[in-house]
């Protein structure tokens, strides 16, 4: 199926705009709305809009319906796969969330919290703290996305294995749909079966069915105690056993599992990203550990107990329970400091994927073994190894870069996402598909199942005005002006 | 939009199913697949086939819409909203999931299984408990309720409080689309973002967007130490307040959090459907909480340590607290036989609502008012509160019948469900819309969400034989054969 061409945002719809919206929702087009973090995409213009209230949402997407233009939402610009950046074709809305950012109202007894889609995921956490609850999603970037975004791209993170993915923590949506209507979901049950899971279609859509406005999100009660423990394993396979020990000792109160390996510890050595290393001599992998008890709970015999079960296992041989605030910070400092590691070193390819938890030994020897095959690489394998996770990373040698290597980027990442295909994994675990990875999702996705998202996507933005090439690639019967080559 | 009329399951449609099926996969048209349990609908007929392999369901799903005939899927015949009984249109195909009944897979380090779509509830559950893990679906039909059958109408029961509602419980499907496409969607991911979510739509489509065939399924380790307390409360406030204490406490090793009224307690005296009462004086409110620790844990202590807080903050009076599994075992039993108590008593109407649980004491006071003001009826209302899911049910007074009550139960239906809604709750919480409640969900349903379920349901199924008739109404532009009024 072919779509009419897009039209682009042009000083006449930006009359019609100005004629409906208020000045405040005018903004000068900077360059952040034309920039993602990898500089992988770039924006070629747009008009920025940032609507004050959900009703001026749909008044926007409206307008962009009726004249056929292209709307791209803009959260906080953090996506890793250029989902808020529009490369090409005629200059679109850029639809800022920006503006509504409050918190719309907490209900500790339920439970519940009602945000706006610009309210920052850091504020998010702190209005649920304020309230002693827990909102869970944690990410590197929770000082600048907006809960919009992680909604957008069903975000992930450290506390997925725990609590779920944004999806999970999601009860319901205000949002407005491709033709410009509003959808009044913020629902605040635990249970609704009245129909179709418009809420579950919406998050992870990124965009290209409707703009989420606001979300009703699950929050938790505070996990009184809390301890980590990171714990030196023989190799990926004794990480899993261990997850499966300490998931039958401990049951529900392990927040986080991950994996880092001993290339990520050299990485942060090598670059100065932390200043001392946990152990003497860097093992080949570890795992972190992070546990959250209720009131009275032992945590530091809960972390003590694993650790002598893992060691009679023969799981682990070696390990630091952290015994302050100060040490516990210290060691998901060494996590957390990871991604600035390798940006500093500069990777040929980066890989999100993930993996059934026991096909996860069989892949890294088997991704190993191909990566070694193309070139003298170095490979850094990290991540959330309780979700089957990883973020399989790939370096050139010491004292060598990445521009030394053209053309190696397309290769090992091909070769990767054919191996995690072949081991029933996903070339795109918690960061979506956004503008680079439109071809994985047509070369790897099921196809009685992409032939279910096309005839969605037509069925609900049947001109194809949100979020233009993003998940799906969109085809035109002629170019449209500025057009380059589809994804 | 109108939709042309849907063909017959005739002889010449049976005849090109016998030349694509094996004679194992027909079956006669024996009562059960025309009948639900509540009586309410009753099939006219039909062509009832039992595939044994999710490539012969989609030769049944070809050939329905290429002679354009309605397909009813078919589990275990348990759903309470008649979304497995077609009473009118054209006779329909029954498509019966009775012979694809296999564990598939079960991979006991990654906490999952692979069960087809057949599958008793009760024997994947103790499918995963052969493998030392727990699928906590846990409700009242699971000795005959199927596992895709839960899937299609998104089943809830006692453990969604701790471990969520079906959707929240299945990794991924294999199910056949409206097309006859076959989706091969197993994932065994916790993390995969790579589109939109068809696991989560055609999980509570009940059947409408096509036929799930199979599912990957989430396990848990099973909880070492479990036990189980009865305690006498006030009020539902009460009970909802204890629900907040018991969740500072204890975390997320609540499995259960029930309530039950002094009526259903006097119900099961007086229909006799347990021997004995706990307690001397039937109170007005009791709750009952599961707890499932983990391997060490002292849950007399938890529960103990729960009541004496609870007590302190005036929240109970009295309480029982299981000493053994026979004692558990007796608790629960008087939870479970509450809906046969009631079907002994005869409901006049019966509601299975959700609200926000802040709601929860204000919707009581003005449903039990507005109740009152119909008629001299008596209300029992229990159920999965930490969910906020009531079972809000009214019944006749002491010795008179339903039948002396003609046309109440429509009122009294739409006094319940019009306060409902006024407190932002769900008329249809865990047993989905089927054919009873399309109504329903067309007075309450935000129209923008209902205007996306038809256009994703055209979308998806634009003959519109997928269980024709549920969910969303079936219009044709003319009367199909046999068909009454819609409803």
């Amino acid at each position: 199926m072919t779509l009419p061409p897009l039209n682009p945002a042009d000083a006449d719809f930006a009359r019609t705009l100005r004629a409906r919206l208020p000045d405040a929702a005018f903004r000068p087009l900077g360059p952040a709305y034309l920039e993602e973090p990898r500089g992988l995409f770039r924006g070629q213009g747009g008009l920025v809009v940032a609507p004050g209230t959900a009703e001026e949402v749909a008044e926007v997407v409206r307008a962009a319906a009726a004249a056929r233009v292209g709307v791209v939402p803009y959260g906080g610009g953090t996506g890793l796969v250029g989902g808020q950046v529009m490369p090409d074709g005629p200059a679109p809305v850029i639809l800022s969330l920006e503006r509504m950012t409050r918190i719309r109202a907490v209900y500790p007894a339920e439970n519940v919290l009602i945000a706006e889609a610009g309210a920052i995921l850091a504020d998010v956490q702190a209005a649920a703290e304020a309230a002693d609850r827990l909102f869970p999603l944690t990410l590197a970037s929770e000082g600048s996305c907006r809960i919009g975004g992680n909604l957008a791209t069903n975000a992930g993170g450290v506390n997925v294995l725990r609590y779920g993915n944004a999806r999970e923590l999601c009860l319901g949506l205000e949002a407005v749909l491709p033709d410009g209507s509003l959808w009044h979901g913020l629902r605040r049950l635990r249970k609704d079966n009245t129909g179709y899971d418009l809420r579950a279609l919406m998050i992870g859509a990124e965009g290209t069915l409707g703009v989420i406005t606001a979300a009703s999100l699950r929050l938790f009660p505070r996990p009184a105690v809390t301890g980590t423990a990171l714990m030196v394993v023989p190799s990926p396979g004794a990480a899993l056993d261990l997850l499966a020990l300490a998931g039958d000792r401990l049951g529900p109160v392990i927040s986080a599992f991950e994996l880092i390996s001993g290339q990520a510890m050299r990485f942060l050595a090598e670059t100065g990203c932390i200043a001392r290393a946990p152990f003497a001599a860097l093992p080949d992998w570890a795992v972190l550990i992070d546990l959250g008890l209720a009131r009275g709970g032992d945590v530091d015999a809960a972390l003590t107990g694993l650790f002598e079960a893992a060691q009679a296992a023969g799981l682990s041989s070696d390990g630091v329970i952290a015994q302050s605030e100060a040490q516990r910070a210290a060691l998901w400092a060494m996590r957390e400091e990871i991604p600035e590691a390798n940006r500093r070193v500069g990777s040929i390819s980066s890989h999100d994927i993930s993996l059934p938890l026991s096909a996860i030994p069989g892949f890294l020897q088997a991704a190993t073994a191909a990566i070694a095959a193309k070139g003298p690489f170095r490979i850094n394998c990290f991540g959330h190894l309780g979700d089957g996770n990883l973020h399989f990373n790939v370096f050139p040698p010491q004292g060598r870069t990445r521009a030394d290597f053209p053309g190696a980027r397309t290769e090992v990442a091909q070769a990767v996402h054919d191996l995690v295909a072949q081991f029933d994994g996903s070339f795109s675990a918690e960061h979506g598909v956004g503008r680079l990875k439109v071809h994985a999702l047509e070369t790897y996705a099921d196809p009685a199942r992409l032939a279910a998202m096309r005839a969605i996507k037509a069925a609900l933005d049947p001109d194809g005005i949100m979020n233009p090439g993003a998940v799906l690639a969109r085809r035109t019967g002629r170019r449209e002006q500025g057009q380059t080559t589809p994804t």
